[in-house]
């Protein structure tokens, strides 16, 4: 089974990618964008993609991707990983002498406090990629360091200098697993499940119209765990929603819910109905 | 005056905050963070920062500084401005020539039929900004093309060789006037006013809790414009919100869906009331 991923080969999606379904072949793409079309288009049977981080919110090329561009795919998982660096260096590096950390902007500024402290007369270097910056790290002759993967430490030759350097703990990222909707059988599993839903309005201007649509969700105590708007792309003003709440799309409540939220929207679609990892 | 923007020259950020307030003197900051922060700490009087644009969704430095990390400023305006991309070369280059076309990422994407249809045989290549693309190609003695500004071309000495390349007509974005609450006199002028609220609740994972929200606003018969959802930066699952509605903090209706909001919220803060500039 060919499993499309946000690459380079080493970033936390490969990480999650593995954890979740460790005998899939790993493919990487350079975008979440390409990564779900892979499969929307065949090129790939399941794709692993990051769609929420805690610090960082929303990852749009995910959520845009889903909401506009990939019609015949649908959510069937969801994973979530703790986010934890480590700081990486080659063979032989000692910290005294490290000049250089390397990483991904929001890497070094996850773990600025401790850089500061440990590091202070080091450069920081933006990378494209954690994996990346283990990548160049591995291949340099200076002494560097980078904030990495552990996997990417072991594909790139570098070795674990601290771990959890990051500043907050509590970081965690939420990865969505996307398959076609024609693979996807009924949401497996005991439960308990979680739904994503699109919707969008004609009347989303009129007051009030947001609190009709969640009130289907409230009048039958559905619990929301999370509502986001997006850009209809049309021009300023017009926006569509992106919901989950717990229980499964071919059930009641939920299904009531939809059925009611459809009076009141120009579009409504289920993203996907699955076994919910709690967060 | 001075007035923080994000930079570097050229940008569109320095287009809006010029059209708004043209007898200000500019100072170019790297973020949308660092600009706000500027006039926290008082080494502005003002900033112009991009809060949302029509296609990409919301700027998230400029509203997770607002929420978490600024709280001596207000929202004290607001500016509308369509994005509008013009391909600039260096005086005398062809466009049959042209073996390059630098611009910032999104820039590129938007731009994407065009250059495939125009110049499908010269490479992409990213820049940090579409002002810088436009530096590296004024400065540059190969036959490349940028995607900037008119401004940007002005300064860096590119001619205009077309306009209006964007793919989708009707890009725009949103910025927001940044000012000192201190320095904040009431909503000025005619209106029609708009108010920026921040919510978070404690309750936050009760059924309901985000309707019993805003259903203040719904039951006045109040139009919300725009609302988002940010990380709380705490863990998964918890969540503030940014609302936009139509009318001032301190006049009726909204002054009651404001004390309404309050019995159901942990945190309300208004970020600021302003004359509306109708989108």
């Amino acid at each position: 089974m060919k499993a499309a991923y946000l690459g380079p080969p080493g970033t936390f999606s490969e990480e999650a990618l593995l954890t979740a379904l460790p005998d899939v072949e790993p493919i990487p793409y350079t975008t979440e964008r390409a990564a779900i079309l892979a499969v929307d288009g065949g090129g790939a049977d399941v794709a692993v993609v990051p769609i929420e981080n805690s610090i960082e919110g929303g990852v749009t090329g995910t959520l845009d991707t889903l909401a506009h561009d990939a019609p015949g795919v649908s959510i069937a998982g969801e994973i979530v990983v703790a986010v934890t660096h480590r700081l990486l260096v080659r063979a032989g590096t000692k910290l005294e002498d490290v000049r250089a950390v390397v990483s991904h902007p929001q890497a070094l500024a996850q773990c600025a406090r401790f850089l500061d402290a440990e590091l202070p007369r080091a450069e920081r270097i933006a990378a494209t990629s954690t994996a990346e910056a283990v990548r160049d790290v591995g291949a340099s002759g200076e002494p560097r360091a980078a904030i990495g993967t552990a996997l990417a430490g072991q594909l790139y030759g570098c070795e674990i200098a601290r771990e959890g350097i990051e500043d907050e703990p509590g970081n965690q990222t939420r990865f969505v697993v996307v398959r076609r909707t024609a693979d996807v059988v009924a949401a497996q599993g005991a439960g308990p499940f979680k739904t994503t839903v699109l919707f969008a309005g004609a009347g989303d201007a009129a007051p009030g119209w947001l609190v009709r649509c969640l009130s289907e969700f409230a009048f039958r105590g559905i619990n929301l765990t999370k509502i986001e708007s997006r850009p209809r792309k049309r021009r300023l003003g017009h926006y569509l929603f992106l919901l989950d709440c717990d229980g499964r799309a071919d059930a009641e409540p939920v299904a009531g819910a939809l059925d009611g939220l459809r009076g009141h929207c120009e579009e409504v679609r289920v993203l996907g109905s699955y076994s919910s990892s709690g967060a």
